[in-house]
């Protein structure tokens, strides 16, 4: 017990007694993560918004259609490539030295159960990565295009990060959030901060597709109502 | 340890080092909770084919309307009071003989995390009995008044029980079941057909619902475009 005691890696991580023994720490520093990752989300956000700004006149008009376009393509990226990285190396993430697992590893000092295959945040996040992934750069594509489609796959796409966040939070608070560093900097910034936006737009965003689906429903409704009606007076 | 070893109440569930100190066995036999169970949701269904039955040449006309009815008052009844009732007694379920938790301790055999209070199952359990129950009545009351918003209820809850189930599946699978005794009965009709119709349904109605919320944003979508080319003609 003592010689396997003596053995074991020591990281920073919570709780204090989670075995990781394939830990590795970072190479770069917190600072320099933070640089990437926000480097990485700003280049995105300017080739969306260059994109969308191409039809600022037509299917993409207004501030809230261009910042729910550059929604969807930044949801697209973060979901296929940040989170399907976790969910294909979840493994051996905590010893593991390319760049997105290294924002993994930072991350998770607020979260250490990316760092041990928690059973329910890897499948939610193989859900997010390869379903609501290419959802988002479909929902961005039925926008740019104007497709019936697009109210339709943000309604769905909207549901599934809304029911995703809330299980993500919830599963560990409910647990008194064991897995998480305790210092304000990691709780409310790292679990609460970066994870609240998809609790907040999916819900704007779903509660307007669902205004937009409920008056098509009514349109159509009324119109079988008065085809009945021309019918039953012929 | 070996003090505490002995102290440990004995019981049938699996992992078999699984500590369940309030275990109680059921006072009812596994048929009797089988017959208790299928008896309440005989008569639910009987109700609920009575109250269709009257709208048969109107809002719930055919076999797929009558039963899509029958399905939403059955999972209506079982998320809200079956599914509720753990949401809320969780904690003491294990040494509970109230007859809706007879039944959760006999189904877990299946899976244990209904007695060990799993925080995944727990949350996964409280959202499906108070955000879907209640809609599960909403949309079989939209389908008998036949309001607008039938579809987007369907939609929604239809993918909420989908990735709630999805989910309750692949967390245990994926660690290899180790919360279910590996007895075929209890693996493939508890654990599996139990819960496959909330796969296998909600698949069928959420497809449904998803062309007829298409085929409506359609309609409106040509009505626009026809309205822009009129006015443009003007």
């Amino acid at each position: 017990m003592s010689q396997a005691a003596t053995k074991r890696v020591v990281h920073p991580y919570y709780p204090v007694d989670l075995v990781l023994d394939h830990y590795v720490p970072n190479t770069f520093t917190m600072k320099d993560t933070l640089i990437v990752l926000f480097s990485a989300f700003g280049s995105i956000a300017v080739g969306a918004l260059i994109l969308s700004y191409q039809r600022r006149q037509s299917t993409l008009k207004g501030l809230g259609n261009q910042l729910t376009f550059l929604w969807y393509a930044m949801c697209g990226f973060i979901h296929f490539f940040l989170e399907g990285y976790f969910g294909v190396y979840h493994r051996t993430l905590a010893g593991d030295q390319f760049f997105l697992a290294q924002i993994w590893k930072e991350y998770a000092l607020s979260d250490s159960r990316y760092l041990s295959s928690d059973s329910f945040v890897l499948i939610m996040e193989r859900i997010t990565a390869f379903a609501w992934g290419p959802l988002a750069f479909y929902t961005a594509y039925a926008m740019y295009f104007n497709t019936p489609g697009r109210h339709v796959a943000q309604l769905i796409i909207s549901l599934g990060q809304i029911y995703g966040c809330v299980l993500y939070y919830l599963t560990t608070m409910v647990e008194g959030s064991p897995h998480c560093d305790p210092h304000p900097y990691y709780y409310y910034f790292y679990f609460g901060f970066f994870n609240i936006f998809w609790m907040v737009v999916p819900s704007i965003l779903m509660s307007n597709s669902i205004k937009h689906l409920y008056r098509a429903m009514k349109v159509v409704h009324q119109q079988e109502t008065a085809g009945v009606k021309a019918k039953k007076f012929k």
